[in-house]
């Protein structure tokens, strides 16, 4: 089978050979419901038990802060709406550059009467401190800011900002799906600094779909949003989907043990592939922010980034582009928008994220190709001037 | 490894070889994010899209009604608040002997201004048809029934229900993650007869756990529970789980395939055991009621049902107790005190649910094995009394 080199691990990674060893015991044989009270429920719910110890292990959290869902969506999903629901309606903040699995829950809750905050960013993509500073001064009961964007790469400074709202009263999330086993992650010194909850997913960091965790803060009173059987101390029901919990456990395991060396590696790859761009002509965005090592967002004058994108493909290489992809009719990147990019350049984008598996070689044949397809786009539009 | 004699198929079922099999080229190599516009993207986009068709196709459904989750208690919370969240806060019915799943969701409801009315059920666990056309009467808003208990096997006459609803205005849903597989499932059927959303889970018919679906006539209006990238037409928000949602459409072909043949395997298999659990002296539950063929609930007087349950495990039998698992202080089964059943007696309770991996044998083996731990555990009583 054709296989493209893959260029697009913001998106979804490989499941880790050490992950699917250990889940495909938990697949192939009968793997208890972690419920039941005889020996095959009791290993399903030993190994789900362990799972959260080495997930609790990676990122620094006591295995009891560990609350397993079925996705970063999810995750997202309970915090927001699970901790609204255990407080007085009243002012909820995120920033304009959420994940639209934030963004979306915090306006939902306006239809239980919250009000919603939406902070802006900077030209880089920060949040911007004086409308942090306003929003903390009317005393919000929610925040929620990333650590890393998914789009431009660009790492939040969010123990500062956990910092700054001390005091407040509000209860800080932060969504780690983006920064997990590309930054080195401490829930608890995250924790001290004042962040109450992180989100992590698993098939971001070479683990399966199907499984993520909510790390939380005990403070924190949650309600449940799948409500039933009472699993995961009563915050998430739903038979625990074991295999996926375990292959996640030893993905996280993986993820934070070589984050120091992979980060480097990814940047070095990342500095080639950035020398490559400018040299074409790419403007790549938040280029002086502090950004995730892997992350390259860029666009080219007067080219399409779907159009480009759809070429790469053909060429042999996946990579993402900054339109929501659900609709038909895409729409330019939001976080681009709420950067102050202009729609005709925010139309432009294209994102690489690089991952473990790239090298090198792919990254010249990448910028090869790239430099190609460019100049035949660039050509064609010129001659239609 | 001690492999005991597996009796709890209502928990869980063990992954059916062809729906691991279909599954393991999606997690052993690159298996795309479905959202992504590259091939890897493409080729789970296709998979997802193709395992919609097998599971619309074999419960009668089209592959639009089918909306995927990651478990049947997130399919049933996703209907009982997705749909009240569309309509006025107003009476929302369910049985007395629904799942946890659905009880607690419906709960939930009463802190919008929702009112609950929970349906009693006659001594063999059926909805009593005079509080049913008092609550009708009502005008609710929602109706969940579920088609079989989970604990009893008991199976309700849920077209005749949706028939009574009919022109209440109500939308009317049922749990039928314990009917698939073993009774015939028609959704265009049961649409007709004025049912509008059916709830699935994969784990329970030979598939992985990680993936169930909630089928909805699409003229319910439903708002999401987990929002974001816009996934499952904007129901259900999530990078989807390729591999287990892959297994589930062969899981789910299987198992209408098989059902007119395995129910009759299995019943006899029933019977089998009945016979030999009258001779012992067990009082079986709902006994003359309509009941799934694979489902035996049972009790023996002055027998606590966890302690057989744990005696029977420890001689290599896995069955389950009518005690809620999740607590420390377990409280008699709620379907057995819908039903009227003593808590004394309730709390004997003990399910065996058969499936396609048991033979005659193994029920021999699991009727001796029995006979000999009850008459040990009622000769220790005996001696205390
Ligand atoms: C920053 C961020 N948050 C949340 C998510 C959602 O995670 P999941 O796909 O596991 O639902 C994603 C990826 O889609 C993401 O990039
Ligand atoms: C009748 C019934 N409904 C719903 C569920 C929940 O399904 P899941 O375990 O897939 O969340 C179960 C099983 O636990 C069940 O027996």
């Amino acid at each position: 089978m054709f296989q493209p080199v893959y260029l697009d691990h913001n998106a979804t990674t490989p499941l880790a050979p050490a992950a699917l060893a250990a889940m495909l015991p938990w697949l192939d044989g009968l793997c208890g419901n972690a419920s039941s009270r005889h020996e095959y429920g009791r290993r399903a719910r030993q190994a789900v038990d362990e799972a959260r110890q080495r997930v609790a292990a990676a990122v620094g959290a006591h295995p009891t802060e560990v609350l397993f869902t079925s996705g970063g969506s999810e995750a997202n999903n309970l915090f927001i709406k699970g901790a609204a629901a255990s407080l007085r309606p009243g002012l909820v903040g995120v920033s304009a550059v959420e994940h639209p699995c934030v963004l979306k829950p915090a306006a939902q809750l306006q239809r239980l009467g919250w009000q919603l905050h939406t902070l802006t960013v900077d030209a880089a993509g920060r949040v911007e401190t004086d409308d942090y500073a306003a929003l903390l001064a009317q005393r919000p009961g929610l925040l929620s800011v990333m650590l890393a964007n998914n789009e431009t790469g660009v790492v939040q400074d969010v123990a500062a900002l956990a910092e700054a709202a001390r005091g407040s009263g509000a209860w800080f999330h932060s969504d780690a799906v983006q920064a997990f086993g590309k930054l080195p992650l401490d829930f608890r010194a995250l924790n001290a600094a004042g962040v109450h909850a992180l989100t992590l997913s698993a098939h971001k960091i070479g683990g399966p779909k199907g499984a993520a965790a909510l790390l939380v803060d005990k403070r924190v009173e949650l309600q449940p949003q799948i409500a039933g059987g009472g699993h995961e101390r009563g915050l998430r029901s739903g038979t625990e989907n074991v295999a996926a919990i375990v292959a996640f456990g030893v993905a996280a395991e993986l993820a934070a043990a070589g984050v120091a060396e992979r980060a480097q590696r990814m940047r070095q790859l990342k500095n080639r592939l950035e020398s490559g761009l400018t040299v074409i002509g790419a403007r790549i965005f938040a280029v002086d922010a502090p950004r995730l090592p892997n992350t390259s967002y860029f666009a080219f004058a007067d080219i399409d980034g779907e159009t480009l994108v759809g070429k790469l493909d053909r060429e042999g290489f996946a990579v993402a582009s900054g339109a929501a992809c659900s609709s038909a009719n895409p729409e330019p990147s939001h976080v681009l928008r709420a950067m102050g990019v202009a729609p005709e350049i925010a139309r432009g984008a294209v994102r690489v994220s690089l991952g473990e598996g790239n090298d090198e070689h792919e990254v010249e044949q990448f910028i090869n190709a790239l430099r190609a397809t460019v100049g035949r786009l660039q050509g064609l539009t010129a001659m239609t001037v």
